[in-house]
């Protein structure tokens, strides 16, 4: 695998300037909520610092990347290829970073979406990207407490948020992200 | 099958008196729709008519009368089992009605969460639903006037307004809802 500090090279490369510092911020408050609930903190850090790594590519080449790979797309991920921009990150951290830890490279596929079962990884990794210190949206402050003290019910919030801020936009819904976010309900009973 | 007489006898029994009035709406909105989109206009009366006939089930009849017919029951509809009022309506249409239709049968089990590749007829009882004279909420003369001008671009923000409503409920979203509403972006290319 590359080193932490290959791996900043090429997305100081390949990012804009503030994308990269989204990451740096998702890196950093992934290992916070990692020691918070006790997962591996480099798995987060790694995860955390390249979940974006696919976020510039344009709609073309996520396709050519996935096509690339012998995966399947979806007609909605087809129409939206940036829905995918997750499951594209993960191949170049398989490809280029030679990530080969799974649970790393499935924090960075579900990210955007989440999905069914996601593991604490995962759900970290998802709630990272929501409110590290440079995201601001009504409710920011908010999630940011909940985040530290019930996973679950912060995971809630930012799946609701996520899905009303794709139905106010007009665009189309990922499926895995209503399965999060009933599994969720399912699970707590909420 | 039984005449319509019989069935609004079945209704005024079985439905409380504003849920009754609540369908006599919904038909009569049905057909209306029904002439402006060339659709057979006795399957919108019907279908309106009785879309709601098993509305005031318990849950526990709701999952004994699916059952009963053999059918399989997702976690999410156990959990909120009138999700299913649509589908125990279907059943009771065509066990105590007897009702032969697929297409008006189809129309009364899709008529609150919506599927993908819905028919004319099926999309036009969901919106009666939504627009009968009876419904009172926030932006309905805008759907109102919008579902006899364009019939998809007013399912699509009937299914935003139930996806919305969900999500701040804090329920359980079907799978199909979101289905029927990716289905109608992709066909129209909104």
């Amino acid at each position: 695998m590359q080193s932490e500090k290959e791996i900043e090279e090429y997305l100081k490369k390949n990012l804009k300037a503030n994308r990269f510092e989204h990451s740096l911020g998702v890196k950093r408050t992934a290992v916070l909520l990692a020691k918070q609930y006790k997962v591996d903190e480099r798995k987060a850090n790694l995860a955390g610092l390249i979940h974006d790594c696919a976020k510039s590519l344009s709609d073309k080449e996520i396709i050519d990347l996935v096509t690339a790979e012998g995966l399947k797309i979806s007609k909605v991920c087809f129409k939206s290829p940036q829905i995918m921009h997750g499951l594209a990150g993960s191949i170049v951290a398989r490809n280029v970073f030679k990530v080969k830890d799974e649970e790393i490279l499935n924090a960075v596929t579900y990210h955007t979406t989440g999905r069914k079962n996601m593991t604490t990884l995962e759900k970290i990794i998802f709630l990272a990207d929501f409110i590290e210190p440079g995201r601001n949206f009504f409710g920011v402050e908010t999630l940011r407490a909940l985040a530290y003290k019930d996973l679950e019910r912060a995971l809630f919030l930012a799946l609701n948020n996520t899905i009303n801020y794709v139905i106010t936009k007009g665009e189309l819904l990922h499926l895995d992200t209503v399965r999060a976010r009933n599994d969720i309900i399912l699970k707590n009973n909420f």
